[in-house]
């Protein structure tokens, strides 16, 4: 396959990863779908999420409150762009609910869930940038391991389930 | 009515025209959904539109090519992401089809149709940008103007219909 000039720039904004999870995707699924669950592994630990709003649909709000060990406290709010149920999640921080622009569009994050045919599921979370400095950004504030920590606390959360 | 800090910030950042339109709401709402129609106003002429693609749906396609008279042509390339028949129209620069961000989050342009009981609908076109130097560079871009001549063709359009 041809890497064409737009496809590095694409690539060039993008951050990945990807987990082969011991569970159907219809428990992976539930792990991101029901706020009680997503509590349990969205932020490493020792960090907790307090407070999720979400509403699966485009456009409904994607919020959650973030807090760590010393009493930090960082809202993360957005909305979701694409909820394909059992396939793909997509949200954003560059909107509020009602289209309106945020603070910034930073960045996307694209969630597939593929079956491998063998009770597995081959689980991928992309965090696609405006601009290749936010991609800088997001890698230098440690992008791999946070989202990396996460992912293997669902991993635990939805072969558990 | 109180204006609030954050009121006025998202105030700061929008830029808005309205028009009373001497045809219903269908009419009008026709003019932007079809093709063939959008293209008879949707630059002010001398510039024309030489292509359209819309895909009228969250996520889908609104691509449009402006030429000017002394051969300028400009691609405008985003997504839909608020269809409301009739109602609401809603649309971004900030991604491309599959939601992929774009070059640059520039703007949200929400579209209202209101029917006022008397066969006339009130047009409102919002551009809501993600900075307030955003804001301030559609202005000195001839905002006002470029779309003020845009709405009037759009308004002559449908009372034709």
């Amino acid at each position: 396959m041809t890497t064409t000039k737009s496809d590095a720039h694409a690539e060039a904004k993008e951050l990945k990863l990807e987990r082969l999870i011991d569970a159907p995707v219809a428990k992976v699924w539930r792990c991101w779908a029901e706020p009680d669950l997503l509590k349990q592994w969205f932020c490493p630990k020792p960090w907790y999420v307090s407070d999720v709003r979400m509403d699966l649909c485009p456009g409904g709000e994607f919020f959650t409150v973030m807090n760590g060990p010393n009493g930090e406290q960082f809202d993360n709010a957005g909305v979701f762009l694409a909820v394909e149920p059992h396939r793909r999640l997509v949200s954003t921080d560059a909107f509020r609910p009602g289209w309106v622009p945020s603070e910034r569009a930073f960045m996307v994050a694209e969630t597939t869930f593929e079956d491998t045919g063998e009770g597995q599921t081959r689980y991928t979370a992309r965090a696609l940038h405006w601009t290749v400095e936010a991609r800088k950004e997001h890698e230098e504030m440690g992008f791999h391991e946070g989202w990396g920590k996460a992912a293997d606390q669902l991993k635990e959360l939805a072969r558990s389930l």
